[in-house]
């Protein structure tokens, strides 16, 4: 006996859903549950992965289940396939595991044939309904099934209106449809060289593979990819009788919420059609009425509706979102799922369904996706002004959020028009280090290069900011201050809009609203997550407006200050590059002075925000080029204000030039050739500490010193001893008594693999996933997006690593070294600090290893702490 | 009760090595079995461990023991430190548990003082024997021990043989020598600000630390790193009586060898020098006597010597290198050790002494060390052009082989015209351990001054690099960096040339031929190795010629073909490039068709010399930008050559551009997105292996194809299946029966992390350690000299990751890898191709860890089969 391919609606239930699909597992409970449901069965996602291990054909044992369950459908509704006097009419409908809306196709009224048609109109006693049925069928199944273009059939259909010279679909009569069928099969056999399929057996297996295919349809690879659902678990079919909302005024069909999906109001909330299919209602072609106005139109049915309603949210125990068919007064449930709803409906039906006493808090947490809180930290359009607007393209949902302001092409530009009060988009190939001033200022970011983790995503969404990148259809023109997409020329000046958590730009200014999370159940419902999870969460600041948005958001800690941002700010700069080019330690440690004051401001700044909590600070971790010019005439000019010849300045940069910089001269290497940078950042630290706590007696300052890059323990203790030294001497002069703590970023896999080794030295692990992920998989970030596109296509991988975090590989990795970190260092604490900090499947992971805290942007700490809480919620430590 | 820090000569034994250093258990070992040894104690290399853990310290309970053992030696010597009548005096050495010749500071006459000194006249009978020894002592003492300038001391000796109008030392007269004392201590006290120490037990103490501290200068730092002798050893100190070579012309000193440390041949072989100290022999200042004429000189001591010294190499069962002294006609041992040897006397030496009953062919095996073979693969002079050939000169030919390079002065000019591509001979005077850096990239070493067991001839017999010393003839301007010879003047940059197995200096290039390693015992030598080692050695070879070269030399098939060193030679370079700029998939199918049947070519060449043994054919592996132009006159000849446009051309290489090329689009990424390479690749792999069946029916072929740069199973599969589906094709169309295997090569550290899973399409794996080295350490080959050098000189690392794998970090995922691979496919075979594979301690690693075979550079074909067989002697599996 092989596998169960298929089941009928009576055979499952809700908990089958891997096996049955959402759609056909829900089908199923309400079949059980005494539900009017049109009956029908459905063959399960085992078949479609079946289906693709054969070389994408059903194989014979599953036909013939099929077949069994037909004929089985046949004997309940005392119908029959292609009977000439009452024949079974069918939809097929895909339904995966997870939702996929829109992106299965649907085919309706299978069965019909020549023959069958007849037996269908004299049934229904309405020869134009079965025609139209018939040619409905027709377009449906070419469309869907033979790829043919949908296109034609339409125009087929006007050519006969004008023929007519009648203007609306309803003035063709029975005849005028009897004729559609035949041009349609005419079209048909020209385009395909045989006759439309006669058999609604064969009709239906061709469907049926039709369903499977559309799993690995562009669209579903795409849309996939974007919402994390694997390619293996394939999709399932359901097979159900018709019932039709088409067939007269006492028909008609409709979708309703149990609560609103926008706001969370428990209110019934939908709207209906009379006479008409259910996709009518979802292609918006006639306007529908609010479900309501059911109540005037058909009152019992009104009733039975809210009663099934009411009974399937109790039954769920989550708000509902179901499809429903009226057929001559009677009412069919054709869906129920749990309704997709914004984030603020999501807080608002947890909190509600807790205070109803349907849900616990714990249940309450698990159901809102941490993601959808970005749309609360962030403004958002407008929903009506966003209807008017039009899309003029697309890039990278780098940074989410909505942005509109005034088109500006450089960090300069973006200062000055901003501080003449403008609002402004800066749009740029991709931005650089030296952009940070103009980006700040920006409402968003538009950049024609780059991934998601390139310079503009990453920066951007520490700072919040809406960001759309890599929109290579733009065409940028610096010397004209002007970019061309979509045909039509943007000068500056001009006003777009972007939204950084679709990817859509839109050339004209579409009106926002702004965020407002501490409206409504989020602090409740936050504080329910905090309660729940284990995990700390840290926020990355770099400076102190950061450190007090994270701090507002959460964050107990900072994670990640990398210092070298603070490098770049306004003079800092012209120290750092005199530190450059300085040939020998006492010139080197001279321009090291010029720095420290800054450094230790900053750091002060930082604490401060922090108010006594965590903050782990990275030392100087990119190689020294970053901090130089590279234009010819920018070269000259540094040169000249450093008093060096331009050729000298030259040779300081050709000597820094490298092959791989990503493999370079940088993190704690630099400290190693360097000890006076160690030494420098140390004393701002420890300088900085020292005068918060004077300032604070209350709070117990334990600053934390991180060393990126280490790859083997006795370069960490190399620098560690630099940092020891410089410390105690500090701390000894103070006469106060403050403890610090020196650790490591784990971002090399050696370091990871050596992880017993380093602890030894490192009291604290930070894992700098960013690396780890580029040097486990052996690509660069800035790099593999030239290939990565080949490789979601063959669907090598299925989401971006840098995204997500490779638990199989880097993973590993991370499970390993935290592992042998707490064999040698048992009260050692465990971090994360790179993008995946912030990204929800990563941090289940990191609380799966037992880490101690994750540590992300500021924006994505509220995001972070629910992560953390949901993962605590499933895998109980 | 504490370790014990200090053992009499009597107390300990030759297996003591690691505790008392190879001098201090030869000395101890000699002294129990009897032989005439000035006694004397170890201090161990546990103190010398102690004395850095210590922060450079010796702790007070080792000074005791030195003391208490002091005390102890005085009373067996019946002589006392410092004493008036007759002082005991004691040489300082040190003795590490490897002979590290030169690195390592010598102390004589130490206990002599104001006092002292005239006991030494009473007892000796020489005012100026004693006077002399006390201002050598001097000398050594301010120089080894307080570091102060040799050149001063020789400038106060000159001033004062000016002053008498003398030239030669030997005629200043007592009261000369005891001027110089004064002088020497007046010189002494001015630049240390204190008084010459006057207490012996002083002088030791600070003598035993100096031995400590030397262990740490940079020589001896840059020696160990060259010889892989770890920092944390330590090394010993030797306190030992002095017996004096210097009393008379019935005293002398020398040092031989119980066979011919040249050739082998079993015949004693040495130099002594009547009335000197050791360190004369050894600084090569006089020239010596061969030791044969000391049966004429003194034939009492010969007769003893010659019978110490068979006793001595029948006890150790190997040739012995003895350093002796004789003191008023009586013999002393000094030392006592296995000797260097060349590669040719170390294979005639291993292989006699199997003959000769002592060694059986495991030990002789092990005898050999596996880098040495590298002089017998080396070039020899082509006979014809030697003919033609002017000698100018001759030398002692100090270690064997021809070379042939641009005269240089300095160890410094020989780094500097290498890195410049610059073949050199060093010529230099003399030789020191401060050469030791140009000595190492030098083609051949030419001094004016010392012997075979000078420093010079010494260290490149250990490197295996020509050398003829002692060619005194020539007369070096260091300052118009010119040396003539014969009348005639070489400036820097001249060709020379030299032969080290005749001493013969020729003054012009003189052509080369290889060698050839078959003649002499080679062959039974080597048919031992590979009768006892497991691991195969295979050859990469990219061409026939290297293909036959490794044949020659004994691979059994090759590891590693890098099919991209093809794309670029004669016309294929244009295709390749063709391939390159088409934009669509037609125009690169007809791109590849043109490289097609030379690469076919090529693997059909391939095939023919390994004779049917496996062939290992790596797929493309670089980037595609490595096969353009960079330069502005290139593009533009390549553009109109390719009927392109400049810009076209620009805009093909800027899209190329990565910003790290190692992490970016290569290896199986290119066969991800361009699957027609791997299409042409093994349509060429697979025709050609079909043609060479045909014509060698005997053969067994089964082409091994491997795909580069995997890192995940799934990118694996994907290239796996072109290549099959091509492979199986064309075997099929060809009517013969072929199997063919697809492997990959293991050098992402991703693809070791999840080699269980990548081992389900694998057949086989092969380490590619080279990238695998450096993705573990995050740092790229190109730059990381850039750094390393920092790391090297704070110890961070002792070696070249590069050049010995990294047993710790990337061997841990070597291991792990070999062992996920087999748990999944037990018949998996293992093997290595980065450079490794031809470094002897990562042969052993691969043996340990169970791999099948290495692969490596043909000329480390022999080197890797000794290590092998080392390997599987020293860890039977």
């Amino acid at each position: 006996m092989g596998k169960k391919y298929v089941y009928k609606f009576s055979e499952g239930n809700r908990d089958m859903r891997e096996l049955l699909g959402g759609k056909g597992a829900n089908l199923a409970e309400m079949t059980n549950a005494g539900m009017p449901v049109p009956q029908g069965f459905t063959v399960t996602t085992e078949a479609c992965t079946q289906y693709y291990t054969d070389g994408r054909k059903i194989n014979a044992e599953i036909e013939a289940e099929i077949m069994k369950n037909l004929g089985e459908l046949e004997a309940l509704m005392g119908k029959k396939f292609g009977d000439p006097e009452n024949p079974l009419l069918v939809s097929v409908r895909s339904g995966a595991r997870a939702s996929m809306p829109g992106m299965m196709d649907t085919i309706l009224n299978l069965g019909l044939n020549d023959v069958a048609v007849e037996g269908f109109a004299k049934k229904t006693g309405n020869p134009r309904f079965a025609y139209d049925s018939y040619r409905r069928f027709i377009q449906m199944f070419s469309d869907v099934v033979m790829e043919l273009s949908k296109k034609r059939f339409e125009e087929i259909i006007d050519e006969l209106k004008e023929k007519k010279g009648v203007k609306q679909d309803v003035e063709l009569d029975a005849e005028d449809m009897k004729q559609l069928v035949v041009l349609f099969k005419d079209f048909y056999k020209k385009e395909k060289g045989e006759d439309f399929p006669q058999d609604p057996k064969v009709q239906l297996m061709e469907a049926v593979k039709a369903v499977f295919r559309s799993w690995d349809n562009p669209r579903a690879n795409v849309y996939r990819r974007m919402n994390e659902i694997p390619y293996d678990w394939g999709t399932a079919v359901n097979v159900q009788s018709m019932v039709f909302g088409n067939s007269g005024d006492n028909s008609g069909t409709g979708v309703a919420f149990t609560r609103n999906p926008a706001t969370g109001e428990k209110a019934l909330f939908g709207e209906y059609l009379i006479n008409a299919q259910g996709e009518d209602v979802v292609a918006g072609v006639r306007t529908p009425s609010p479900i309501s106005k059911l109540q005037e139109d058909m009152p019992h049915v009104y009733e039975q509706f809210v009663e099934i309603a009411t009974k399937l949210e109790n039954h769920y125990k989550d708000m509902q979102d179901m499809e429903f068919t009226i057929e001559d007064g009677k009412l069919y449930m054709l869906q129920t799922r749990n309704g997709k709803r914004t984030a603020a409906a999501a807080l608002k039906i947890a909190v509600d369904l807790v205070d109803e006493g349907m849900i616990d808090e714990k249940e309450a947490v698990l159901r809102v996706e941490p993601k959808q809180l970005d749309s609360l930290l962030h403004p958002q359009f407008d929903a009506a002004a966003l209807k008017k607007a039009e899309v003029i393209g697309k890039g990278l949902a780098a940074s989410p959020g909505a942005a509109c302001g005034k088109v500006v092409f450089t960090a300069e530009e973006a200062k000055e028009w901003h501080e003449k009060g403008e609002k402004v988009i800066l749009v740029r190939l991709e931005t650089s280090p030296e952009d940070i001033e103009g980006m700040q200022v920006a409402q968003g970011i538009l950049t024609v290069r780059g991934g998601m983790t390139s310079h503009a995503a990453v920066v951007a969404r520490g700072m919040g900011t809406c960001c759309v990148s890599g929109c290579g259809e733009i065409v940028v023109d610096y010397a004209k201050k002007c970019f061309t997409l979509a045909g039509k020329t943007y000068n500056e000046g001009d006003w777009i809009s972007i939204d950084g958590s679709t990817g859509n730009i839109y050339g004209e200014a579409v009106a926002t609203v702004p965020a407002d999370p501490s409206s409504g159940p989020f602090g409740r419902f936050m504080a329910w997550a905090d309660k729940y999870r284990q995990l700390k969460v840290y926020t990355n600041a770099d400076n102190p407006r950061d450190a007090k948005q994270g701090y507002e958001f959460g964050a107990q800690g900072i994670g990640l200050c990398r210092t070298e941002h603070m490098f770049f700010e306004g003079d800092r700069i012209k120290a750092v590059r005199e530190m450059i080019v300085s040939d020998n330690v006492d010139d080197r440690k001279k321009a090291l002075a010029k720095i420290m004051p800054y450094q230790q401001g900053d750091f002060e700044g930082l604490y401060e925000e922090m108010k006594g909590q965590p903050v782990v600070i990275r030392f100087l971790d990119p190689p020294l080029h970053e901090f130089l010019p590279t234009k010819e005439e920018d070269i000259k000019e540094i040169a000249d204000e450093m008093g060096l010849t331009v050729e000298k300045m030259k040779n300081v940069i050709d000597s820094l030039h490298e092959f791989n910089p990503m493999m370079g001269h940088r993190g704690c290497r630099l400290a190693v050739s360097y000890p006076e940078i160690a030494e420098m950042q140390t004393t701002a630290v420890i300088n900085a500490a020292i005068n918060v706590q004077k300032k604070h007696p209350d709070w117990t300052m334990v600053p934390e010193i991180m060393i990126p890059l280490v790859g083997e323990v006795k370069e960490l203790k190399f620098v560690k001893d630099v940092v020891v030294q410089t410390a105690d001497a500090i701390i000894a002069a103070s006469g106060i008594d403050m403890k610090y703590e020196v650790g490591t970023m784990i971002e090399i896999p050696r370091a990871a693999l050596t992880a017993d080794e380093i602890a030894k030295e490192a009291q604290f692990f930070s894992f700098g996933t960013n690396d780890l992920t580029q040097m486990t998989f052996g690509f660069s970030r800035d790099d593999a997006g030239k290939f990565l596109s080949y490789y979601y296509d063959q669907k090598i991988y299925e989401s971006d690593p840098f995204a997500h975090l490779d638990q199989t590989g880097v993973g590993k990795l991370v499970e390993m070294a935290a592992k042998l970190g707490k064999a040698t260092r048992p009260e050692i604490h465990l971090g994360i600090c790179g993008e995946h900090g912030g990204d929800p499947t990563s941090v289940e992971f990191c609380h799966k290893v037992g880490l101690n805290y994750v540590s992300c942007s500021p924006f994505r700490v509220p995001i972070a702490r629910l992560a953390a809480a949901q993962a605590a919620i499933k895998n109980p430590r």
